[in-house]
């Protein structure tokens, strides 16, 4: 029946789904099959593929195996329920955050590079005991984050859109910029975000502090970002434009670590996402309300 | 009065201290200084030198600036009580750890590399989660790495001398680093750990695993890990020899992350080693017992 079929990309399949299609990667299935297509999963970050949702008549549901969704509701047909993949990527960026900032304040990556040359070159580091951190995102992700640094005895401070509990607001985040060591992106990809770590903020940011985005790549104004090196650090997972051209000055500017969007990219990710696929396909055959609905 | 001087590395001199001279690296007092040092706190990793107790004739209590204290035994006169560092370190050395693995694991390491040719080269990354992790030294350094790692939702077996609660003992040691996927080493080096990670050792290692050494060089075979790389794959903080000549082929081989022994050292370090010292010298003054007597 038209609208049955879920269509998978090959590496996030369920064991136990009837009427799966699979596909490979950036392989669009034959007309009968697109004609059948009434739950869809996207590809995951190397083969982005939403502008597929307009080509399959019976859609009903897209499952996207990101956490972000800026990309897809461009291509969001009317009527089709976005779902996204909270809860199958925030421990992997979480642990990357972790990994990044003390690469960066012990100097990981320096002794990576030091190693071609065969170069011992022994430099004190900086220790997040003590430090200040200030996790911008409330959601998943920056929960996930501040559980991870908080063994490390650091002070976190969560920044969400509004104040509740002990997270603080948008509105305090200009007055909290300059008491912190680090600042981590953690936020979706919306239009307040959009450009959010302009001059204005990162001229906020302490002497010396350190910027981590693993959140989305037009969050930070890279322009700006680039004036305000090395005066402040970088730690980028995503950056604008992504992938990064060869020849783009961020590459090479002082005291920048970037790592080529891996945030929720582990061996965790197509367990975590083939779990969440099954329970979606199911909710959805059987009439219960989807988990993760982002949009309409 | 003979034996009254407290001798201390400019870096680590605390601030209200009587009687207290400074030296720079490398910088032996001249003999009335040296014939009044009666507590003497070695420089750190840098510039040791150990050997100068010896050139101390009213010299007491030697408080080292490491937990490590194996190339100050060789030199300790007799009479002298000799101190580590327990406490100073470890929080440093644990923040390492968890950044070496995820580093490893994540290939931070490769992205650093990459960017020096501006390569965006995106890998699917292994996460902690659900990972078995064996840290082999139940001390505090041991203990500090399970602490680090125990957010990141890794099954962690600490391995100590004898068994006790749920610590595992050294004999358990050969059953267990099969199911391993990390083995962390945080010993002491003493006769028994002089080189235990050999051949043998490294071949009950599972393929694809991780060896992580914070704790000293000769703790592992330099030569046997050859034989063993990239099957199983090694993030060092200490190797052996130290430094490591630049010609070397530890260097270069596969699947090895090398930094150069910085496990303690961070900002956090001279500001914690003063307490420590502050506090040892009030009670070598009052006749109280030291804390952290290592020998004899």
């Amino acid at each position: 029946m038209p609208g049955d079929l879920v269509l998978v990309p090959e590496l996030l399949a369920p064991a136990d789904i009837a009427d799966c299609v699979t596909y490979a990667p950036g392989q669009l299935p034959d007309e009968v099959v697109r004609g059948g297509v009434g739950f869809f999963v996207p590809d995951y970050i190397d083969s982005p593929n939403p502008e597929w949702m307009a080509r399959f008549p019976a859609l009903q549901v897209a499952q996207l195996p990101t956490v972000g969704f800026d990309a897809a509701l461009t291509y969001l047909p009317e009527g089709v329920t976005l779902c996204n993949a909270a809860g199958v990527h925030e421990q992997s960026t979480a642990e990357l955050t972790v990994g990044l900032i003390i690469a960066k304040w012990r100097g990981v990556d320096r002794a990576a590079r030091d190693m071609a040359e065969g170069a011992w070159k022994h430099r004190r580091g900086r220790s997040l005991q003590d430090s200040r951190v200030l996790v911008v995102g409330a959601g998943g992700v920056g929960r996930g984050i501040a559980d991870a640094l908080a063994p490390l005895g650091c002070h976190i401070q969560l920044v969400g859109r509004s104040r509740r509990d002990r997270i603080a607001g948008a509105d305090e985040l200009p007055d909290l910029l300059g008491a912190a060591d680090v600042v981590v992106l953690a936020v979706p990809l919306t239009a307040e975000t959009d450009g959010m770590v302009n001059s204005a903020f990162l001229a906020r940011m302490a002497d010396g502090a350190l910027l981590v985005n693993v959140a989305r790549g037009p969050v930070v104004v890279t322009d700006d970002l680039l004036a305000h090196l090395p005066r402040i650090e970088a730690a980028l997972d995503v950056v604008d434009p992504e992938p990064l051209p060869a020849d783009h000055p961020l590459w090479a500017a002082p005291g920048v670590l970037i790592t080529p969007h891996i945030g929720g990219d582990t061996d965790a990710f197509p367990r975590l996402a083939r779990q969440l696929i099954a329970r979606q396909v199911q909710r959805w055959r059987s009439g219960e309300p989807l988990e993760n609905v982002v949009a309409p």
